[in-house]
């Protein structure tokens, strides 16, 4: 997303222009804006997230809990009708949280009432920061939290999902580390150099579908000419990456017909939205090993 | 299959025995049987193979066209009805061509017709040394031979269909070898110990689906108790196989949330129906190796 | 070593045989067989030794302590005079310990003086399961133990010492498993086969220096006709193996000059005398992999 | 080396300024730079070495030989009496040519003797960019080649040693790329992280003698904060890294005592002085994988 708003426009707006610009940034809270311009200026956007997430945190339980209970359902009929708050219409639309046929549809409705009953609050999660496969993980496991832990962790992803936020918007010194990156290399060890010119596809993983969400070829250096996946937080969940050995392995004089490898795939997982995963390939035509890489 | 006969009961068997015996091991040849009867006794179950198959071999090309005329469409019309010798329908039945849905049957009456059209013979091949995908991949590729290699490669076919079907009826001394063998070892190379009690599948890779083939679980040694696959031949084509290391490295203290591997696939290819493939998983909780054993 | 008696043959003897045959083989303590020739028949040969043993830890702390005190120095004068038990020459010979140059001499007679000193016996150690860089790792760590963990120790050794001897003499059922055995197998990534031809050394490290115990040539299975190592404890310490590539990667198409992998070494350290130590090479011209298999 | 001048100084000189320079950069042949000032400017370092080169290449077979006969022989008595040209004795110096032996240098006066003998001109051999146990094997090599092999070679090593000369002694755009990089990386495939902390030394090996050439230790990346090697080219020979993993494993639970690894060398070849060589270790308890990368 392009941000618009610089720091220094942010530091030099009054609390109406503030309010205006950021009031949506808390759902449904225009007061936080309003109570976090006091403590400007920012020296970085990491402050000026902080600041506001701070005017919530030191709100007492009721307030915060009404606070959090402004935020729609995952997945539910305002999701359905788009009829959220633009940023929440875009989260939850990034997922397809959206579009869920009736079936699934029928599982998030079942899912979120059970967590109403218990918790007395939406379930609330930085959608961003998984796959709709991680989402349903994470609504099964915290409907198991005590209230306490769980008004915590509903808190957390407050943090996470108004820091992408501000990150969306403003542009200056000191942004917040918000972006994940995917990387790959592929070398082989028959010849001891960068294997180039293999395709490259990487999937994420859904309830046993395989959906392709990013493509490459390898360059002369054996690795991609971007990341792979970057400029977001990569989505917390399982991924396949699939390596078409064929054509590089073709013609080699111990190959087998058909050959040993073919299409090479890996399994893992992304757990750090924010980290960097680079998931190399050392291959020759009868082994191969994979790790994580730094 | 239980070998009814030894080799002992086919040497001492007169002429009309024999042919009663094993005159449909070639497809509606009963004469092959009637000519290796000459040239008993037999040392070895190879040898009365090698004797038979001999006989059609030494004949004029006339005569083994015809007989190679002998043999049924690959999943035709016959194949469906389960009108053809025993053993066809048995080795057809096997791959399921004998229960092609109508698209199916359709591209396999075309490639047998455009096959007949340019042969002048119908299309042999020892499908139990093949998957699905690979008949079809063998059909494409031998549409392409010259008329003499083709020629030779029905042959060759023949050879290998009839040496299975000798094996099956016939127990003795210099048994061909028909059987592969498909086994696979677990280390963890953070413990430097054999991983037990891991659950693997091993799929057939069909055209994008992956149909599960044999299941096991891991031995105090890392490796199966039974071979995954054995006492047939190896079908060439390609496979997935995958291991389910969740509870192994469950509670490892460096071990992400979810863990960086999950299930860990490895795709390989059969070539050799006969061979050995000893697939081995050396796991870190962060970096695996694969290689062809032996 | 030739075992000359079997299980039977000690099982029929009569006291006095027993002791003539077996007296020697607690250190100058003819009792302990006197003692357990008592509890006769033995089913097993394991039995006879644990017979034996608790003879000796049946009794009170100061006969266990005279017993301790009838082993000889490591590497001492009566080493170097050849002076000791048949067995124990033998024993303190295969590791060189009599035939320590000046300095070593004096090392040792500093430590056994020091061990005495502080723990009132002889510094005992079953040397047949240790190098000769361990055995000196063992005297520094064994020195900082509490009395009573160092008295345990002691007798630790005394059962392994028996063991071995027991073991040398007597053939029968439930032998006690007292060898280790060592093995490697090389397998070329490129190529899906085994690497024949390859020749191996096997070193020990000690000091520094890298003294040879083995030499091999693998055959068509990547492994050694024999096990490099076993038929004996392997000897507790550092090893280096280095396989020969160079020949066996000659003239491929993407080697160097000079090649870069010529002789592959592997150190490793062996820790359990009686185990199984495989060490496996999975080789290409650029990269390989080592592990400790099963 | 620092370089005095700049290209543009190089450009703008007279011709007697060019000669007292750059004239000793081609061994006692002066005429080498008053030919080549004929060319100016030079708009690389690349084209300026090119131009002396070419000058020298563009002479009659008897002038060139005279040429190659101008240089000193390798390790011989000028060497030792260091009564060579400046960069001569500072080349051979770096390769302690300078300081052989009576052995060694009896063995490099008879490989010159034979040298000359059969091709009329003294070795010549960029000695810079091999280890010792290299020129050797380059010595032995060369022998055996035919005459107008052996020239030309000669004239490929002028090539080497002068342009290095003049990347010393000029600097400007248009380097020529003259100098190797030698770099590593430890990932502790247990943790999924980089191995910090980790001694490593890099050893030259000479005929069964290994001498460290650098130290370095690996930071919170696994990596060294500068090449091990680099600024130079790398030399020609058979090198050994060794990673010091003892106190990195310290403490797994899985480990045996002795630990199985400790130090882990790797023993690999440099071929290419100006290359780059990234040799990484992949390492756990039980299990360890190197590669050249990239």
């Amino acid at each position: 997303m392009t941000q618009t708003l610089t720091l220094d426009d942010v530091n030099a707006m009054s609390q109406a222009e503030f309010v205006a610009a950021l009031g949506d940034i808390f759902e449904h809270a225009p007061w936080v804006a309003e109570n976090a311009w006091h403590v400007r200026p920012y020296e970085t956007v990491k402050e000026l997230h902080q600041a506001m997430f701070n005017a919530v945190r030191g709100r007492g339980p009721t307030d915060r809990i009404a606070f959090l209970n402004g935020h729609p359902d995952l997945g539910g009929a305002l999701a359905r009708a788009r009829a959220m708050t633009a940023a929440s219409n875009s989260e939850q639309g990034g997922l397809g949280l959206d579009k869920l046929d009736d079936a699934r549809f029928a599982q998030f409705e079942a899912m979120n009432a059970s967590y109403k009953e218990r918790f007395g609050i939406p379930f609330i999660l930085c959608v961003r920061r998984h796959t709709r496969a991680s989402v349903l993980r994470q609504f099964a496991r915290r409907l198991k939290n005590p209230l306490a832990v769980e008004r915590d962790a509903a808190m957390g992803e407050v943090f996470f999902i108004t820091r992408l936020r501000v990150a969306d918007r403003v542009n200056g010194p000191g942004m917040p580390a918000v972006n994940g990156r995917f990387s790959t290399h592929v070398l082989d060890t028959t010849t001891g150099k960068p294997a180039a010119n293999i395709p490259i596809t990487l999937f994420e993983l859904d309830d046993g579908n395989a959906l392709p969400v990013a493509e490459a070829v390898t360059n002369a250096d054996g690795r991609t000419n971007a990341p792979l996946l970057g400029g977001a937080p990569l989505r917390i969940g399982q991924y396949e990456l699939r390596f078409d050995m064929r054509a590089h392995f073709a013609g080699r004089p111990s190959l087998a017909d058909p050959p040993y490898f073919d299409t090479i795939p890996i399994r893992f997982a992304v757990a750090e939205p924010e980290g960097h995963y680079h998931v190399p390939l050392l291959a020759a035509p009868w082994s191969y090993t994979t790790y994580r890489g730094s």
